[in-house]
């Protein structure tokens, strides 16, 4: 029900806005005993913050965290975990020109059809910034799952309409691959004219969507509950909940329904005392349940809402209008990138959950 | 945490397995003073039943409903609604034989990675008899959702490679269109060419797949619930739990990536004394609730395992073997055509909650 | 959310009226592999039967399950158990010349003032004929914590005011003195006055009020979660929520009101080189989480409110009436007896719950 | 699942431990446009801290609130309210002394035995301070039900022996004479003696129990959920989820147990065009449902284990020991005091959540 909750077990709440004072997460249910540092929480804000990277928004988050809660002497406890992030650079003055504006594509107006209020301020609650509540305890899950030898990768394979098409299937030269991008997109001929591509589309004030990819390597098989909490059920609740997402696939994707059975249907076979199969079109999952192979999907973003060219639009009262961007406002020209380490948090949030559910499946 | 529950206030907890005594869904949270009767859940039910039409599988389920509870004078009381179906034309003994192969594709090797035991009787658990409770279930909630004038269809848009491309966007339309055609798809000829794809497949034994869209009518703004309970969310959610399915949009979708921000976000207009937009490649839900435009996505299902093809795999002793399936066996060609009606009642039980949700919304 | 469902992990969902076709529930979360076989669950219900017992409601219920899922080849599979029981002796018609009165102490109002609608006959859903289905479920429950040694046993210590005051604190004699009884109470000179009582009550077609207590052995240290979860909350969540239920106390109970700390506060020491307590005020939980100790608690119930005396009330028009059972109805002079298979079940789905819960405690 | 979150649509989620940076509350689910102020909180916190009352704990709590998200210009927003509550006098050295004994009745052994490792600062997580969480989201709750008149009010009606006896029914009363007496007490001959009972058992280091009771005013009728959200049910798990909490009754409660039905029964009747019962043994909820008479409930609290006289223990090493509470310390003579604004808080925070639950009950 709560719907700023996410998880099973393994359970995050996130609270704040962009521009308030701070914003947060509480994570319940991380196993005892795992050691954990502010440092790594902090390395992977680090992947995601903007202001890094010509390529995304100038907005400066230092983006440190606070631990709160539920470590003691440098290990979880079993108690909450509750982590801080103060806002800074946050000024929001200059939002308050366009605030009786329908904003295209923009919570705005949803929010205030729902509740009748909006911290319009950054986008409020709305605000891409809270997914660094998702990245802060997604570090959490991902060493959690370190225990368990499972790694998880996420990257991207297309900008606008360049796509990613020779990378490799190998956690470790994918994870390398990835950082050495500075679009987190592991074929480094595309990031080249993906890059010109958003150049372009910063220079004209407008954005571009993307895909990212994510995958899951080592996963034991087994993992995932039928019928309505399938893994790729999950994962897809989990994706379809970031900002700007559109579209999901897991293995085959749309490209399977164009397949044949026997095309598809992944053969077993035993490769060094192991249970494999000879194709992965289903993705690593079958029936909701993982198979033992690397767990393959994609999420599709769309073009961010936030640019600088003009754009018709209606106020709250209903009187014609143009919206654009105020001048000095942040403006991302493709909001995929910094979606990359956040699919990458998501996924591991799932699987841990997946994982500790799975401890009740047998005597 | 429940794997066999969906839904947060409108709630339903499927049971069954395809060869056991019987199926069943309770309906837990459906308001009071709803009139329900039998033949309306059976109706919904035979529109998915197969052996009614010659591109499906030729199982034959008579599938008619009991309702144990929760109606009291033709109307809901407020307390649990239990529907019975039983198993008809249950005949298992032709899956002994291959009882003990890894079936490509198919639930039996993961669920015996996880539970260790597995009903292999046509699938057990796993089969898509299961989604006949959902179409149950789905009857009721959209019986519901017509108290607010809120109206779902699904049809199909693409079977293998042949896509539908011309067909109304008005509701009334698209439901009439749909029902006419044996594939539900609201375009007359891509169906022609569809059923050939289908017939050709079903004398080769073999499978494909398709893709199914929904449109939600009516559906009023502020729906769905940020930030973990998006509707779109739920709506991949609940979507990417059905059986086959490996891919999810709403609005764009993966197109969306290819396009610009000043060509995606939909401007505001009003049209008699109504807020709208001039495009809708939103698909109707902006941050995770409703606009007020339609709702429309789109499912992609993989073919259906189950293919008389010999394929290559190993036995649960990991010795190499040939599986196809048994003489005799239920085979069906295209499980996307039997999965519309299914996708009907899961988005109709998410919107139904959304609804629901929503109530608390404001004082 | 769904007031119908109870468990975190280990859940059931239950269903069905008094006077409606059948009543049922769904056993979600139960580990696979687990033996089970439906005389198991018949004997269970056999105990909470009535008809059997002079001292109690004379309704015929022969209440034999049916398992519908779930079960392989005699064993769990993981997949929800769906469990049928029909209703017979189940004539309304004597309901209906009372139907629109209040019934002083009955479900009826408050019901209507819910729903505006109340399935009458019986009580409907409100009937105590409802925890039957957690009986069944809890039988499931017991087998399962039987894997862990774990058992638990509950009993009549108070009927009206008459106190049982003399009996065993080792599980075994407990367990077999509780079924000697007729009254499922461990003392045998309470049990006399307590059917003398009962007697008097039944012959001026009144009721009288209970006490049950529960015990629970084997528990190991370290079940329940605080904050919101602790062990003694959920036992208090489940059992508050049987019908005619009063109170709650968990070790010293209200009596450890009037202790001093240094009376109530119970010493370790080692016994066989296991950590015990020297008294156990605490009744074996010490902050939500089990000590190791019996946990011991008790349930108040009052008096049953169907009786054949007149009592003054009001028509659902406002207008004043005389309230009395109709001839021929059931009447139950002491429903705590009833209770006492019901409240072991309770806590056997708590603890099982618990159980599987603190498998994420840790790495 | 999550143990430290409570409730369904209003929920809360807690975090923080006695001697950590701080502690905290995330409110999730208060509907939009509630005006909420600091101080209103900041009051309520008041009256729970202790320092500024000779007869509870001398540690000095100024436990003042920061609202960090989910107000906006005076107004939930519908988004997350978190609260922040430094600690301060938070000095942790005294406890090192006794870090290795199993103190009796406290809850360092069973969190031991759950997570292997135990933060035993002041009590870490079990620390009562967390209840200043519960007293801060509680108050957001009593704000929300005024609007709806509904008011709520809780005092001691026992400590140790001595009983309150003579009080108001009439809530305007009852809340004067509450906050009239140190202790929460209505009973001004009653407080007397409890002061002289609380100051022996300061000096001699020793502490009482002692019993909170609770009364709802103006709760309308139909909120509760049968079969498992019972009303009473819900009461039961807040307040037996409260420290040292080892009892809980409703109406009558145990008393219950010894009355007759023809007793028990409450008549209705309509007064001044409202349907009214002449008794109300029932508390104010029949079946689980309010029947919209006051609503009035118990709550059984031990005296606290932390106490400056010698006890009888063990090491963790299994080895015997004196455990006496190191000198300095905080010794709280009677707990059950400073649960009384908590209980009224938690009993806001559970009809704050059915009146929200209630909005589905029908069409």
């Amino acid at each position: 029900m709560a719907s700023n909750s996410f998880g099973n077990i393994f359970k995050i709440t996130t609270w704040g806005e962009s521009h308030g004072k701070a914003i947060g997460v509480v994570i319940d249910g991380c196993p005892a005993n795992l050691e954990i540092d502010e440092s790594e929480i902090n390395a992977a804000l680090q992947l995601r913050s903007p202001g890094n990277n010509p390529y995304t928004s100038p907005r400066k988050e230092a983006d440190s965290v606070e631990i709160l809660s539920g470590i003691f002497e440098g290990k979880t406890t079993g108690t909450p975990i509750s982590l801080l992030i103060r806002n800074c650079d946050s000024d929001s003055s200059k939002y308050e020109p366009v605030k009786n504006l329908l904003r295209p594509g923009h919570a705005n107006y949803p929010y205030l059809e729902k509740y009748g209020i909006f911290d319009y301020r950054g986008g409020g609650r709305a605000s891409a910034r809270e997914t660094a509540c998702r990245v802060a305890a997604g570090a959490i899950a991902k060493k959690f799952l370190m225990k368990f030898s499972i790694k998880i990768v996420s990257y991207i394979t297309q900008i606008a309409d360049i796509r990613a098409e020779n990378f490799s299937e190998r956690i470790e030269t994918l994870q390398k691959e990835t950082l050495q991008s500075p679009l987190f997109c592991p074929d480094p001929e595309a990031t080249e004219k993906m890059i010109a591509k958003i150049e372009q589309m910063k220079s004209e004030g407008d954005s571009c969507g993307g895909v990212v990819e994510f995958f899951i390597d080592s996963l034991p098989p087994g993992l995932g509950d039928p019928i309505y909490e399938k893994l790729e059920a999950r994962l897809a609740y989990a994706l379809m909940g970031l900002p700007a997402s559109k579209g999901f696939e897991i293995g085959s994707g749309f490209a399977g329904s164009s397949m044949s059975g026997s095309q598809h249907n992944d053969s077993y076979i035993v490769v060094e005392d192991e249970i494999r199969t000879t194709t992965n079109y289903a993705g690593g999952i079958i029936a909701g349940i993982s198979t033992g192979m690397p767990v393959i999907g994609r999420v599709a973003f769309k073009p961010a809402s936030g640019i600088m060219k003009a754009r018709q639009t209606i106020t709250v009262e209903g009187e014609e209008a143009i919206f654009r961007l105020p001048e000095g406002s942040r403006h991302d020209p493709c909001v995929a990138i910094r979606a990359v380490p956040v699919v990458e948090a998501m996924v591991a949030l799932v699987v841990a959950d997946a994982l500790l559910m799975n401890r009740s499946a047998t005597l």
